[in-house]
C-alpha cells in the first residue's frame, strides 16, 4: 500500500518531551476521508499515552483525539462528506462494525476491540494508530463527524472527547427537564458536562473540593455550587441527585457522593480508571437502589447527535489555544489544573 | 389505648437464646387488620437483628418478617381482606404514605423511614415493633398482602421477603424472555431469585464457590451452573449476563462477577449491607458502562404482584418446616447454610 509522509508531533518514549517528527499514514481507499487538521484539543488521555502511565503505549506515540479539520481528499465510496466540507474525528477510528455493540451504534463498547485514534491498530498497516498532533489524517467515513457550520471550529474541538464523554451519561441516563445532575470535578469534562446536563433542561450543581470556583461554575450554567469538604453544604444536597457525573482521573472517595444520590439515582464514573478507594459502602446503595457506574466516551450516531445539539444550543468548549510547540508546557499547566477549561492546538503552528 | 398480650417468642440480649415471651399488641383500629399467625419464614436478618449484629436491637426482640396467618377481626374501615381470609405481612407494616418515594409505591425507600415489622418504631404505641414469631399481628392494611389461595400456605411465608428482595430487582431492570440473568449464592434468596428468573423467561446461571449444586440449581430451574472459583469457567461467561443477582450476605469479591457482566449490565447487591472489599475496579466498569447497584425488598404493590405472579406459575420456596421451640438450633444450621432453602415456623406450635 501506498504511504504518505505526514508532519506530526509526538515522543519516542514515556521520559522523552514531544518535539516534531514525520509519520506515514495509509492512501486513501474507497471509504475514507483524508482531513488536513485544523485544530486538535488536549485531552488528560493524551498525556497519560504520551508518558506510558497506563502502560501499553506503543513508540513512537502521537496523541490528540479531539479533532476538526478539513475534508481534503475522499475515497470513491464516501457519500458523508466532501472535499472542502469540516470534519471532525473522536476517540475512535474503527471498529469490528458486526459485533452487537457495534450493530447498536455502541462502536465504544466493540467487543473485539474498538481502534483508538492513537495508540490503536491500524487495521491496514499493522502498525499503531496515530493521533491528531500532525497535518492530516485518514479515517475510515463512518467514523468522520459532521461539524455545525455555526460553531467556532478550535472550540468546537473539544466536543469530540470532552464532549461525548459527558453527553453519552447524561442521554443513557435520561437526563431532561426537571432532572437533578451534579458534576464533580471542573475540568475539560466537568465543565463540558455543566453546560450539557443545563442544556438538557436539568438543575446543575458543581461539587467542588475548594472555594473560589462559584462565579465560573454559575457562569458556565450551573445553578449552585456545594464544596464538598463542608460537611454542612453536602448534608443540605442529601438525597437531591438523580445523576452525578463524576470527571475525576484520581483515585478519590467516591462514597460522600452516593450519599447526596437520590432514589434509583446513579454516580457514573468517567474519568477515574482504577480501584474505588477508600472502600465503596454499600449500605446506601441498597437502602436506596443507588448504583454506581461507569461510561466510556459515546458512540458515533451519538457523537454526531451531540454535534447538531451543540449547533442548535450554541454550544463549545471554553479553551485557551496555543501552538503544537507549546505541548509539553501545556501538559505541566494541564497536572496543575491551570487550564480553563481545555487546551486546543491551533495546527497552523506545524506548517512551515 | 387497649393493649392486648399476645404469646410470642424472642430474645431479651444479643447473647441470650430466643424464648417464649409475652408481648402486647395494639388495639384493632379502623384501617387495622389483625392476623393469627400461621407460619413464619426465617430470614437471615431475624438471626442478625436478635444478636444485634448490626447494633441497634431494642430489646426484648420478636423477629419474623415472612408472615402468613388468617384475618381474625378487621377495622371498620378495611376493605381489603375481611375475616377468614389469609393474609400475608412482609418487612413493612408502615411508613409515611406522604413522601415522593411512598407516592410511587417504593415504601421501602420511604425518605422518613419505613416502619419495619420487628425492631422497627410502633407508630401508636411508641416502643419497638414484634415481628412474626408470635400468635398475632396487627398491621395496617396498606401493608397486608392478599395470599393466592392455590399455594401452600407454609412455603408461600418465604416469599414476603426472599421473594419479593430478588423479584424486585428482576422487575426493575427489566428481566425477561431473552434476558441473561445470574445468580450469586444458592440461600434462602438465591432459590427465590433462580425461580423467579426462569419463570419471568430469563436464561439463568448459578454462580456457586464449590461443586455440588450442579442437581439442586437444575432443578431449581437453573440453566447452567459456573463455579465462581474455576478461572476458565469464569472465562467461558466473560460479558455474559444482563443483570446478576448478588444473594451473599458476607463481604466477597465482586470483581470476577462484574467481569461477566454484558455491555450495560448491572450486578445488584441484596445480600451485603458493608464496605465492598477488595477494592471495585472501575475499569471493565467504565469499559463496559457496567454498574454495581444495591436493592432492597420491594413496595406493597410490587409485593403483590409477586403473589399473584407465584400464584399463576405456581411458584412457593423450598422449606423445612420446625416448630417454634426449635428456633435457636435453626439459627446454627442458617449459620453454616444448612437449610434447603428456607426454615418456617409453623405457629401452631406455639399454642399451648
Amino acid at each position: 500500500m501506498e504511504l504518505k509522509n505526514i508532519k506530526a508531533f509526538g515522543t519516542a518514549a514515556a521520559e522523552a518531551p514531544l518535539k516534531e517528527m514525520t509519520i506515514q499514514r495509509r492512501a486513501v481507499m474507497p471509504h475514507d476521508i483524508e482531513i488536513e487538521i485544523l485544530y486538535c484539543g488536549i485531552c488528560h488521555s493524551d498525556l497519560h499515552t504520551a508518558r506510558n502511565d497506563w502502560g501499553g503505549t506503543i513508540y513512537p506515540a502521537v496523541p490528540g483525539h479531539e479533532i476538526i479539520g478539513k475534508v481534503t481528499k475522499t475515497g470513491a465510496e464516501v457519500t458523508k462528506l466532501k472535499v472542502g466540507d469540516y470534519a471532525g474525528v473522536g476517540c475512535l477510528v474503527d471498529s469490528c462494525r458486526t459485533c452487537d455493540s457495534c450493530k447498536h451504534d455502541l462502536e465504544q463498547y466493540c467487543l473485539t476491540g474498538s481502534t483508538g485514534t492513537y495508540n490503536g491498530k491500524e487495521k491496514y498497516l499493522g502498525t499503531q494508530t496515530f493521533g491528531g498532533y500532525s497535518e492530516k489524517i485518514v479515517v475510515d467515513e463512518h467514523f468522520v463527524l459532521k461539524v455545525p457550520s455555526n460553531l467556532d471550529l478550535a472550540a468546537t474541538a473539544p466536543l469530540l472527547c470532552a464532549g461525548i464523554t459527558t453527553w453519552s451519561p447524561l442521554r443513557h441516563w435520561k437526563v431532561g427537564k426537571g432532572s437533578k445532575v451534579a458534576v464533580v470535578g471542573l475540568g475539560g469534562l466537568g465543565h463540558m458536562a455543566i453546560k450539557l446536563a443545563k442544556a438538557l433542561g436539568a438543575e446543575v450543581t458543581l461539587f467542588s473540593r475548594t472555594p473560589g470556583k462559584e462565579k465560573d461554575a454559575l457562569q458556565l450554567g450551573a445553578d449552585a455550587v456545594v464544596i464538598s469538604t463542608d460537611t454542612a453544604q453536602m448534608k443540605s444536597v442529601k438525597g437531591k441527585f438523580d445523576l452525578i457525573i463524576d470527571t475525576v482521573p484520581n483515585v478519590h472517595d467516591v462514597n460522600p457522593y452516593v450519599a447526596t444520590l437520590s432514589i434509583n439515582g446513579t454516580l457514573v464514573l468517567v474519568g477515574y480508571l482504577g480501584k474505588l478507594e477508600p472502600l465503596l459502602n454499600t449500605v446506601p446503595m441498597i437502602l436506596g437502589r443507588k448504583a454506581v457506574a461507569g461510561s466510556l466516551i459515546g458512540g458515533i450516531a451519538e457523537t454526531q447527535e451531540m454535534l447538531d445539539f451543540c449547533g442548535e444550543h450554541n454550544i463549545t468548549s471554553d479553551i485557551e489555544l496555543i501552538n503544537m510547540q507549546d505541548i509539553n508546557e501545556a501538559y505541566e499547566r494541564m497536572i496543575k489544573s491551570d487550564v480553563r477549561y481545555r487546551f486546543v492546538v491551533d495546527m497552523a503552528s506545524l506548517k512551515p
